[in-house]
C-alpha cells in the first residue's frame, strides 16, 4: 500500500506543521536580534513562513526581556531558542493544526507541539 | 479537551519527522561542498539528525552528478535541495513514519513527503 | 610581535566587512521569499547587520526580476545569491571600507569584493 | 581611483579570512551536536571550509566540555560560540592571514580577530 493512499488529511497537516516549526527555528536562529530590531524580526519571519504551502496563519513573538538580559556589550544578540515563542496554524484538506514551539524552562529546550487539531471546520 | 490528550502516536511520529526534515533543509543548505566532500557532509549532515529525539534513522545522499553540473571555477558549490535526498525514519511510541525530502524535476521543488506509516512493532 | 600590534584601522576594517558579508550570506539565504515580502525582508536583513560592531551602512537589495522568474508553484523561492545585491560600509577608526556582495553571471558566482577604501574622512 | 587598482594582497587576505569565519559562523551554529558528533562535525567543517577560495589551512576545535555541559535530556546540543574555536589561515598573493573565532568569556563574545599577518613567503 502505498503511503499516497494512507495519509488522512490530518496526517499531513501534522507533517506539514513539524516541517515549518524546524525550518524556522534552524533558518533564523543565529540572526542578530535587539529590542529595537525585535518587531522587525518577527514580521519578516512570519512573512517568510507564510509564504509556504498550507500555512494559514503565523504569529511569531521575541521575548524582549530575554534578549536584553543576554545583549551582549555591542546592545546585540543572536536569536535563539530561549527567546522565541511561534504560533503556526497548518491548514490541509479539513483539518488544522495548531503548532507551537516554545522554550520550555523546566527542559531547557525549544519545545515543539502540536497544540490543537481541529476538524471539518464548516457548519451549516 | 487538551492538545496532550489528543494526539496519537502516528499524529507524533508525523508531527516529528516533518520537523526533522524542515530542521536539517534549513541547516544545511548552503554549505560548501564538492564531490570529494559530499561523503563526509552526508555522514556529519546523519549524525546530527539522528542525535534528535524520536529518530530512528536516516539516510542523506547528495547527488555527484549535480554536484559536478553545477560547481563553480573553485570546484566546488552550495549544497541545495536540487542535490538532496534524504531519508528519515521517526519512530513515535508504536508507530513509524518514513519521510523522504527529495527534489522533484517536474515541481522544481524539494518535496518532503510521507512514504509509509507503519504501526504496531509486532510481536508474536 | 602580536597581531593587536600590528593591525591597523585599514587591516581591521577589511576583516570587519569581510566578517559582515560571510555572516548575512550564510545566515539568511534559504529563507522563502516572494516579489511581495521582499522588501520586508530586505529591511530586516539591513537592520539585522547594522547592529554588528563597525557597521556604518547597510543596504540590501533583492532583485524582483530573479525571484518572480525563479519562484515555484507556490508562488516563493529561497534566498539566494543570484538575486542579492548587499553593500556594506565599514568604519574603523578612521578608515572607511565599502564591500559589496553581487552575483557575477560571468563567474556564476555571488562574488564578495572590496569596492572603495577610504581614510581619514575629517578635516576642518 | 578604483577599488581594483587600489587593494592590496593584504587587504584582499583580510577580506577574505572576514569572509570565512563569518559565512561558517552562521552556517553551523544551530547544528545538533554531542560529544560524540563533536568530531566529525569539526572535519566536516574544516573540509567545507576549506573549499572556499584562498583558504589555506583551517583548524575546527569544538569545546566537549561545554557541550556536555550544555546537552540537554536528549544528549546533544546546537553547536554555538561558546563552544567554538576556529583558526582559518588565508593566503592571497604573498600575504598569509592567521585568523581566529574564540568565545570570550569576559566579553561574552564569539570574537574573530586576526592573530597574525605575514607576508613574502621567502625564497633564498
Amino acid at each position: 500500500m502505498s503511503a499516497k493512499e494512507e495519509t488522512s488529511d490530518r496526517d499531513n497537516a501534522l507533517f506539514e506543521a513539524g516541517i515549518k516549526l524546524g525550518a524556522l527555528y534552524h533558518q533564523f536562529i543565529g540572526t542578530p536580534v535587539s529590542t529595537e530590531t525585535a518587531e522587525m524580526l518577527e514580521r519578516a519571519i512570519e512573512r517568510s513562513v507564510a509564504l509556504q504551502p498550507w500555512v494559514n496563519s503565523v504569529e511569531v513573538s521575541i521575548d524582549r526581556e530575554k534578549v536584553s538580559e543576554i545583549e551582549n556589550q555591542f546592545k546585540y544578540c543572536e536569536l535563539s531558542g530561549v527567546m522565541l515563542d511561534v504560533k503556526v496554524v497548518v491548514l490541509y484538506g479539513q483539518v488544522e493544526v495548531h503548532a507551537r514551539l516554545k522554550y520550555e524552562d523546566e527542559m531547557d529546550y525549544p519545545l515543539m507541539r502540536v497544540e490543537k487539531i481541529t476538524k471539518g471546520l464548516i457548519i451549516e
